[in-house]
């Protein structure tokens, strides 16, 4: 006689603060994250990640905030494929859509799983959507918990358009190609009044912001949010000619940390 | 002699749970909301708001989570201009922005003013970015807090491309019209892998879906989300062929409630 099928985990798309690897003392995980995120986070014992070390790290915390279901050394971390790190993890492939399904094993015996990203929400400007595409798939419930979301609080603090806006990515770092990219990214928002949203890595920001300034329109409004849920957050938003005159407006902003840049009419 | 210029107060943009309006048990606040928004929004007197009835339930719910400042009838509520509501908000007029700059004035006498819309965050899908850009021009700092965002949960729980991404709002109501905006969102989505996200006002879910299913191309990805953040909250990732061929996904999908629309490759 076979067993009763074990009922499927589900799958919770946990949101972790955005805080990591800055030099920043960590506050208390409930500062950034509502108690409904920390109870079903504190439950979970099997996860997927897109680095151990600090989804142990998260967990730690998790543990100091409300306490975990087992010990850190106990439970189940996975790192997701090298290949779905970082700007190459959508683009459907048949290999990846196979590990994916792999790495939700658990779920199909029963257990629930999280999936976490190093900073924010994940599979949003994260890896991590392969495995949810699988989720669904399997059949898993997929439930996302509210946490903080870098994007939008900068969205939202940067007075630009929120009722139509595309989060486009990195743009190209060679200079001719990036003058090229924000150009026409300006053009669609001036056309359409989307506002466009892109990121950077931290050492690259301040080339990014000058390109900016060099290549849009000074009727364009420019807004840049760094550090964003942070003690030293800032938001800053003005037209380009604004930022060009202003040293105010360009000066003690903290373009060392994670930034977030919107541009539109 | 004159008396020191009062230090101007910020503009915190203030979100509210998901389920305004919905008949579900209105749980506690700290539920959806971290500590950090929880605390600000306890000390804040002054309010500019979507609508000044919900934002009396939200102090009322706020005060039974952690208390606040002053009694609800004690507190500055001021709603923001009709012109300013759904889909309007957006476009830089000059009387809009002046409005916009009178609503701050309790800021530029020493006052943290909360903005508020009728649920998740302000200025997102929602009406308010004139009130944060007139902040930014009368030089106030403004700071957005961690809360839910529909679009950013469904985004997550979709499995589609979270590195590149457009929400769009609305699509238009007549058919024809709908069709050939459905396509033309479609193709950019197939040509970039660029995520289109769509709301619609609850009665009319249901046709936008069956529009859906109906426009898309089969090989393409559709995704909904409902009730995101709340108990009932159901998020389905599937090929449109898929959609049309399973009554699974489109069974006990509770499109009376507030939905968000996916779809991409």
């Amino acid at each position: 006689m076979n067993a009763e099928p074990a009922k499927k985990g589900a799958l919770y798309l946990v949101p972790t603060p955005l805080d990591f690897g800055m030099s920043v003392e960590s506050a208390a995980l409930d500062t950034w994250l509502p108690r409904e995120t920390l109870a079903v986070a504190s439950r979970l014992t099997h996860w997927i990640t897109e680095n151990a070390r600090s989804t142990r790290a998260f967990l730690k915390r998790l543990d100091a905030a409300v306490g975990i279901a087992a010990p850190v050394q106990g439970q189940h971390i996975t790192e997701l494929p090298r290949a779905a790190h970082k700007k190459g993890d959508h683009a459907p492939q048949a290999q990846g859509d196979a590990q994916a399904r792999e790495l939700l094993d658990p779920a199909l015996q029963g257990h629930d799983v999280g999936l976490v990203s190093e900073a924010g929400m994940p599979a949003i400007a994260d890896p991590g959507s392969a495995v949810v595409r699988a989720a669904h798939g399997l059949g898993l419930r997929v439930v996302p918990l509210t946490g903080p979301v870098s994007l939008m609080l900068a969205l939202a603090a940067s007075g630009l358009n929120g009722q139509n806006f595309a989060f486009v990515g990195y743009v190209p770092q060679e200079s001719a190609d990036r003058a090229r990219r924000l150009r026409e990214l300006e053009a669609l928002a001036l056309k359409t009044g989307q506002t466009q949203i892109l990121i950077e890595t931290p050492y690259r920001n301040s080339a990014l912001l000058q390109a900016l300034l060099h290549n849009l329109h000074p009727h364009s409004r420019l807004a840049v949010s760094c550090a964003m849920s942070l003690p030293q957050q800032v938001s800053r938003s003005a037209l380009v000619s604004e930022w060009k005159r202003s040293t105010a407006l360009t000066s003690a902003l903290p373009l060392e940390t994670p930034a977030v840049f919107l541009f539109g009419r």
